[in-house]
């Protein structure tokens, strides 16, 4: 028998199933440096132990989409190995806050699963939680996939759609975020003065930087996650594939965007929460990569006056400066868009 | 007198000489995840400290190949900057871990010299051997290489062939792995079920994924190993070279193909000895590496009985998937191989 | 009013304002790992923790230009975001030895303003300081910069334009080097027998490797020291720019350089000061960079006979090898000249 993998197809999924990942993984200043490399972030808690401890963090926390790009990354062989399509999240929260040493190990149980009425692929649901060295849970998320099925007439489990919640709910907030030394934080080292009562619901933010993205780097990111999806790495495959060349990692716009975010949100330090994200279209090396952000909401956290929590809609797009906030273009997406994000950042009062 | 280096030529090496090679070189988790990103390795013991401690490590090892690559690396201003040809490999044994921190020097010594029939070039032997801080030898190999003389009538060195092992007696192998907690490894968390009594001699695995190199990736793993080789770098030179561009580090061949290995051989953790290993085709930028392995024997170790050690042999392709295990083609070797790596790797049983 | 940081105009600076930019940064063995990888450096001290030990050193140093750009790209947003040119470099002295851990901070303060004489442009000099957590002062050099008027009607400031010594004093110099124990500097391991007493003024070094540059390598190293100047990673609009392409960032030249230069300064372990630097023309991917370097003059450093310094002046080219030291062609530069760059490096006596 075969000792190679071959990753789970769509019917080889069964509703309540648990899966443990392989490949735990310690996180070192040595990832952190790699990430800086690959997506140059500012924001001044990750960036600098000094300031960290100064607010109240031990030391800079591990950045939390690393945190979520380490954890998906494991999901990937035995999830979506045969995926077609990576089609949503919901209900992600950072739970605790993960620093250089700790080993991220990460589990998945399958919370829903529908067939498509093609019969060739169905979609998988799985909440995806990561935890650390001591068993604490760090993150959890939901995911929603499309994956293949290896015959199409293989009987399929029976239909479940999970009820997933439109967002993360603002009081489930901030657990993965000390409480912040009163007046500890310097605006001026954060690189801006815009706390969180400058913010206003309805408020469009265009983050005008764009980044080209070369091969080397999505792949030096995507296997820093240890993410294997085949479409990113071999173009050999991919030049006779739908796109004729390899596709960037959904999650490296995701970085990107939060990146990007800064100018405009420098003081957004800390992703609390994710609500919603939909790979609207691929990226491809060659392409330079934009965003914008509109805040659709403001929360107090229950019992914190340190902080306060943005609800963002932060939108990637690729060759389209966001000057003008594209989104939608008729019914639909604007075609330059990649990716919206909808999302909870924490920010000092 | 100039003060730049040009590296030895063939008429240069005496029989017995040693030569001290310059740049020890620290270690650290920095280089372990620049080596991740690059590779994108997925072996639990090299990934996890909490793994590693589990079963016995006081913490994740360094990447056997990484060590070899460093030790490697040094040795090149002094044996190989005016090689035309890196030959092959012999008598390599992992001789004690090597953990971030511990800082690598590296010692050759000429064990063997034939001038070729040309007078152009003659063929330099040497034992490499890289040491730690303690003066611990962590790694020994031997390995010849075709270098040019400086003048096609300097007198030669007498002819000196050294006899080398065909393989690294099984006896010998674990110095560098501890003995394993029993039933401490994690199948689950390594990644597959497979163990050394699942593998059968003469079976062969296509390790299915392929991985595109790009120019910056080779180029950067290349210097992370302080590796001079100019072939790699210079393409102002190389375009009007033997290829017209840059060759890839034979080096980087083979941690692709170990990194793809993972996929068949999950918990082959430890590379313990290189028994041979022959370039047999350069590999360029923009080409996408396969691998496959053949199970060459399997070996107890003497007082082990927590691991085994399989002899594979791994074959590196270019732009071949390996489904159909390419090797020779008549007599020749096959037009898409890369790499013959022939080496000891330990399993648990 | 717009939360994005637009940086500043000519006409918003004035003489003797005093800006903290933001984004501190700790330094780590991550960082020193990506510089290996993207530069390729072998100085011995800087490489190996135990050889830095062996003289004095508490552990290796972090690389004196890593932290040069560290510390300059905290500066770009604030002083060079909206800059045409960067016109020059003086009085750089490296003030205490940084080591992984260490946080640094930067400020700069206006020391001289000139408005160009077609009123849409200025010449802005800043002084900017490196500083550690402790407050100790690591870094100060000078740079002018032609940044753009916001307004070409609106009213500049004053001319002031500073003087600016033509060297920095030798006396001046080895602020960050500890005192070396004597004979422990281990010329074998270091790479060269060459020391202080070998080299002489006038004395004219061709560092004889090439290396060619990818976009990916340029954009993570400039990524890597937080720099946001926009023409380094924005094809989409550099492609309708000046140039058509994204330009390399011309403190990688000032790295790339540096490290050739080990071939025939193996022994220069430590920059000292930076008495000038030219960014001659500007450098793209794809290009091959070669370096050559001359003596200018050589220095007793007050009190101390363990280090002497010798006063460089490196010239970096493009697709030119530097066997015939190209530098002038004529009134003007050659045109293959990407540098100039004129310091004091410390080497052993």
């Amino acid at each position: 028998m075969s000792k190679t993998e071959t990753g789970r197809f769509f019917e080889d999924f069964r509703l309540g199933q648990v899966i443990q990942h392989a490949t735990p993984r310690t996180i070192t200043t040595g990832d952190v440096a790699l990430y800086q490399g690959l997506l140059g972030g500012r924001f001044a808690v990750q960036s600098s132990d000094a300031f960290a401890r100064s607010i109240g963090y031990p030391r800079s926390p591990i950045d939390d989409l690393l945190v979520f790009h380490i954890v998906f990354g494991k999901t990937v062989p035995d999830i979506s190995l045969n995926a077609v399509a990576n089609l949503g999240y919901a209900a992600g929260s950072f739970l605790a806050p993960v620093y250089p040493g700790d080993t991220l190990s990460a589990v998945s149980e399958v919370i829903g699963l529908r067939e498509n009425s093609s019969r060739k692929t169905g979609i998988v649901f799985v909440r995806s939680t990561g935890c650390n060295q001591h068993g604490g849970k760090v993150l959890e998320y939901v995911r929603w996939v499309m994956v293949r099925k290896r015959e199409e007439k293989a009987p399929a489990p029976p239909d479940h759609v999970p009820t997933l919640p439109e967002a993360v709910a603002a009081q489930a907030l901030g657990a993965a975020c000390p409480r912040l030394k009163p007046t500890a934080y310097d605006f001026a080292l954060a690189g801006s003065r815009h706390r969180f009562a400058d913010y206003a619901v309805g408020e469009k933010i265009d983050h005008v930087d764009g980044v080209t993205v070369e091969e080397a780097e999505h792949q030096i990111a995507t296997r820093l996650y240890q993410n294997t999806a085949r479409v990113h790495f071999n173009q050999l495959a991919e030049s006779k594939g739908r796109f004729g060349r390899r596709l960037v990692y959904g999650g490296h716009v995701m970085s990107l965007a939060r990146v990007l975010s800064f100018n405009g949100l420098a003081n957004a330090f800390h992703v609390a929460g994710i609500n919603g994200g939909r790979h609207v279209a691929p990226l491809f090396a060659g392409m330079t990569v934009f965003a914008w952000s509109e805040v659709l909401a403001k929360a107090e956290l229950s019992g914190r006056d340190d902080v306060g929590a943005l609800r963002l809609r932060t939108i990637a797009t690729r060759d389209h400066p966001c000057a003008d906030f594209p989104r939608r273009s008729g019914d639909e997406d604007h075609p330059a868009v990649l990716l919206e994000l909808d999302y909870w950042v924490l920010m000092p009062r």
